[in-house]
């Protein structure tokens, strides 16, 4: 047995309330090498004889990503207190694996092993019930709909009249979003992540001039409560963008700290290296990247840091919104962003708070700081499996697999997966203008664990390359909309709506491809039912191999045809299947 | 080259702020399998051609566990932000370590690498600086000193006429540990970690009747105050005892739910499982195990939380403390102790909060909550090796090795060490009665990293079992000391204050021994000096190899010999030795 490839610590991803009596506890081992895993447990005050009283329980072997093994069970925890092992077999030996080491034989100490010590209620995960049921749908403002020409900014160019360029500008507004969210609904869609609408320069308004002020050319006041009224009438979310990393080159406070240097009183709003301040390639301050016109804020400023806890409240108490999505949140500090879950949290209990970051995440999901960070390694590895073709269906499944087992289940139901953005070329434009590869896409994307979110106009098929090219206006003309693509998007939107194994109720492991670039896919269960999503990446007919059942029902699929238990799926294919074992 | 044993996460242990421009990293390795280590990195923003720019630099072994290799180095990061990932060569093959997997050659995109996405100084773990140059004494305030019988409780036995028993009473007091200041400065500590002294029934007083009183037993207010004041006028800290995850039996809120039940208006202060109430072996409540007179607090209460939090501002603020022990502080709900470190921080910033925790203590230890834990698996390591002879000095040291890698250098250089308390016998009872070894004890526990605990008495060689053996009275007899003990205790003290590298300043390692029961130690070092503590466990001469110096300075030992850089070792001996290198 590979002792060193063997690991689990009482933190994160490897022990955590599922619910306030039930802990889910994982253990990694080296991929095919140990044979059993159980769990040995007990509260560390029960005792009898001078040996502490302890049962055992088998673990489940729940998934790989190709190195290592993942071990999985839950333990009801009857008594709240919690000191658990493991005993780990393979064909030639057995250990036991405590806090404390490996041993050949059980320690009849508690103090040997794991402890969890309390099954507090307040320390489980708990993001807003709501967001489970929700499909997003993200909305660059400037260019889904045209709804008040008189607020058009200078310049206005005829609705996509031209390309979308760094500056040009098509007027897009809220009233343009309130007047077409029927189109929402019509798709399935049920909440709203608009990229910035403070006053700012550009027309992405990631540069923000006025935390406080909306953009003119977007509406005032009055137009988006008025949006926001109409979208909570359907039952539809809205959820703003906090670019609190760093503010626009406009934002008076930094104009001040250009034009009074040290005697600002903003110039400890700032990171400002010496004085006088000098922008150019290498601003001698702190920014977003190198970039001058993005001067970083000082977050841990005790006036900043009122003025932007003051921004948190005031959209959620003003103008009712949902959630916060908190750009470029890794580089803001922590402390930060815990008195904002306090504040936020406080103005309206189930707000949803989203981090955009990039990277593990697992230090700002720990329950303090958010409820959700953007799922980019979802994204990558789609693209490349379906897109780009540079990995495997196997590979595809290894990859996700490492990330899903590197934050609790709990977590993970949460995660906010998406395609494609206004960062990103179009995701029909990704898969080469192939609709089946970009069905494909919207059927993982819609069915996987956590939170889909579509880009606006994804769902008709617009193009386009890397931004300013993917922020195209939206097309109207329904004429130009490619059907097949609506048309499958909003009957997964529906299966979603109906069968909650879909939208992350239940339990879920991986299938792997029998074939490097075979039919993969998941299993979506409860005690009552399973669902399989398979998807075929191949140029070629697949098989696979389903546990034997009187009654598949397949819900959706893409013509595949079941028999003797083996599904045979054509090329680019898909399946949801619905059975009991 | 052993893959799945390679490990390293962007969080805790394995990367963390040192100061405010410079991380250490490190990553563990199957026990001698990689032969070297290097670090890439860079700014994620800094490309150049389509390539990420980074650079690479050469990780040191730094210690193993038997198991693993650490490795570790410093990065100074001058641009704040930091990707980085790992080269790791073996004599067959090399491999890269980033987030995202292994890779044969290194990925030109720095996506794929592990993240520290921004150096905040608010993210450093910041624990009181005065804590580094603090040796604490535990007093057990009714069994110190006597200083004022008018106060004495009914039925107070002669002091030290009898052994101590679970209900006897010496009447030891605040007057009688003021008296006593002197002794505490004579043998070099400069810190009072007081066990409760709040209203209670027993001797120990764990069972808390009022928070906000002292006991009556010890001397009022101003008895504190004035023992207070004297501790500080000589510059000795004071640290109280918080009781908070349960109350005592005759506590007023949980005898009012006694006699009221129901209809209490503190029937949720406590973990009521229905009424009416009823203890017992397994009372119908949630309580400290399961024993009836000590009902756990219900703490995510918001009435049991303000009083608490009440409590532990009002006894900083009035009284001028300088910092909380948290007794059965892991089964106490952790978002109370993220508000408790805010209240008490406000109160006084340089308060130290110490929480009691057996097991691995990660969680508690992220900055949020506590500053330190008390350092059982040292106490259990060193009883181990050197009073029941279970473990040698090679398991000695890779059991110590694997807890210090377990958390950040700057949380270790914090832990709360100890080898006895009111809860355990005696160091010299465990050590057999043996004072060669019960030194070796105190040579380790004045000199390893962290913050020592000496047990008063221990210093003087009181004996005694388990508790209540060993709670025996002070004896202020000199005649009866251990002088032996004392005055090796009073030279470490010394060496201690006047070289910094043995409190915590600086960089360690520990020395395995060459044999399995021989010469083990550590060596402490800064760019200029370097110190090294050895022990001879062994019941026979040992030698040690040194590296190579002109210039060895014995600071302390016992009659050891170097000879041609190598150290001769009595049994049962320890030497302190600086060098150059």
């Amino acid at each position: 047995m590979e002792k060193t490839a063997i690991f689990h610590r009482s933190t994160d991803n490897y022990v955590y309330l599922l619910d306030d009596q039930t802990l889910q506890i994982r253990i990694k081992t080296k991929h095919n090498d140990v044979n059993a895993v159980s769990l040995i447990l007990g509260d560390p005050y029960i005792w009898s004889n001078g040996q502490w009283q302890y049962s055992k329980m088998p673990m489940n072997l729940v998934g790989n990503d190709g190195l290592y093994d993942y071990w999985e069970t839950e333990a009801f925890v009857a008594t709240n207190r919690l000191r658990y092992g493991f005993k780990l077999s393979s064909s030639t030996e057995e250990v036991i694996y405590t806090e404390k080491g490996f041993y050949d034989s059980i320690p009849v100490d508690s103090d040997y092993y794991f402890c969890f010590p309390y099954l507090h209620e307040n320390e489980q995960f708990q993001a807003p019930k709501w967001v489970k049921d929700t499909v997003w749908y993200q909305i660059f403002p400037e260019r889904f709909g045209n709804g008040d020409p008189t607020i058009n900014p200078e310049n206005t160019k005829n609705w996509g009249s031209e390309p979308p360029a760094v500056n040009n500008f098509f007027g897009g507004d809220f009233a343009g979003v309130t007047a077409h969210l029927d189109h929402l609904t019509d798709i399935g869609v049920n909440g709203i992540y608009f990229t910035p609408v403070f006053k700012a320069h550009s027309n992405h308004k990631y540069d923000t001039i006025d935390y406080m002020e909306l953009d003119p050319q977007f509406g005032d006041a009055a137009a988006l409560k008025e949006l926001i009224t109409q979208c909570h009438k359907r039952g539809i979310k809205v959820m703003l963008d906090a670019v609190f990393n760093h503010s626009g080159y406009y934002f008076p406070p930094f104009q001040d700290v250009l034009k009074n240097g040290e005697n600002s009183p903003y110039k400890d709003w700032f990171h400002i290296h010496n004085f006088p301040v000098v922008g150019g390639d290498k601003p001698n301050y702190e920014a977003f990247g190198f970039v001058e016109s993005m001067p970083k804020l000082n977050t841990a400023n005790p006036e900043v840091k009122k003025y932007l806890l003051d921004v948190g409240a005031y959209w959620i108490e003003e103008f009712d919104i949902d959630g916060w999505r908190l750009d470029v949140a890794n580089e803001v500090d922590q402390p930060f962003w815990r008195e904002f879950r306090k504040i936020v949290k406080k103005a309206k209990p189930d707000v949803y708070i989203l981090g955009e970051i990039w990277h593990d995440s697992m230090p700002w999901l720990r329950g303090d700081q958010f409820d959700a960070v953007m799922n980019y390694p979802f994204k990558t590895n789609v693209l490349n499996l379906l897109a780009n073709n540079s990995i495997n269906s196997q590979q595809f499944v290894e990859n996700m697999s490492k990330v899903y087992y590197s934050y609790p289940k709990t977590v993970f139901d949460y995660t906010f997966n998406l395609v494609g953005s206004h960062d990103t070329p179009r995701i029909l434009t990704e898969c080469g203008d192939n609709i089946n590869k970009t069905k494909q896409v919207f059927t993982i994307l819609l069915t996987f664990m956590g939170t889909p979110c579509i880009y606006y106009g994804d769902e008709i098929g617009l193009t386009g390359g890397q931004d300013p090219g993917c922020r195209k206006c939206m097309d109207w003309n329904e004429e130009n909309h490619e059907l097949e693509l609506k048309n499958h998007i909003r009957i997964l939107n529906t299966l979603r709506k109906e069968e909650k194994l879909l939208a992350n109720e239940g339990f879920v492991t991986f299938l792997h491809p029998t074939e490097p670039n075979g039919i993969f896919g998941y299993k979506k269960y409860n005690s009552n039912k399973t669902i399989l999503v398979l998807l075929n990446p191949n140029s070629s007919n697949q098989k696979f191999s389903l546990e034997k059942s009187e009654n598949y029902n397949i819900l959706y699929s893409s013509n595949i045809v079941i028999e003797d238990n083996q599904v045979n799926m054509e090329p680019d294919g898909f399946g949801i299947i619905e059975y009991n074992v």
